[in-house]
């Protein structure tokens, strides 16, 4: 099955290198050498990183001259946080049923 | 390296069956035959699914007599929340600051 684009957005939120790269460039577009600065890897494993981010959406980046610069995608996690909120939505949904429940049985144990 | 919480979190997000079984958990609680159900997959994979929800915190299980029931546990959740809502928070002020950069050029382009 070809992953979706959850798959690969939460896949490459899933390792905290990238998600280092992610925070790193939600406050601003970097080149690959500045991306890969704070980290003690080798640029290759870097390059890998960036791709994974790519592939998901989280990241697009763009080459000029010989400098690649990237730059986050905000859609790729509105995607991934749409998601999560939803599951919040059902759970609070449930509590309220619950509580609605819970109130016909104001004292003791409903049975 | 131990893989962190929000590893283990994103990493169990990031596949449709455990997605579906979180959708499922957070309408309530399920028995792992009733979480198996909607798909065609054989009980150990459904267990395999469950343990790496389980590990991550997302869901917990407890058994009663032969019955085996599991549980969205939304604070897990919270955490990925939480990550995802402070890049859009980052994003958003980079986002003021460019806007506030850019009125000091109120016509064309900023030099």
């Amino acid at each position: 099955m070809t992953p979706s684009r959850l798959d690969l957005t939460f896949q490459a939120l899933a390792d905290p290198t990238r998600r280092a790269m992610v925070e790193r460039l939600g406050r601003g577009p970097a080149s690959v050498s500045e991306l890969a600065q704070p980290f003690a890897m080798s640029l290759p494993a870097v390059v890998q990183h960036l791709q994974l981010l790519e592939a998901s959406g989280l990241v697009r980046s763009e080459k000029v001259g010989r400098v690649r610069t990237c730059r986050m995608e905000p859609a790729a996690l509105s995607l991934a946080e749409q998601w999560i909120d939803q599951r919040r939505l059902d759970w609070e949904r449930r509590l309220d049923r619950l509580g609605e429940h819970l109130k016909q049985f104001p004292e003791g144990e409903p049975t």
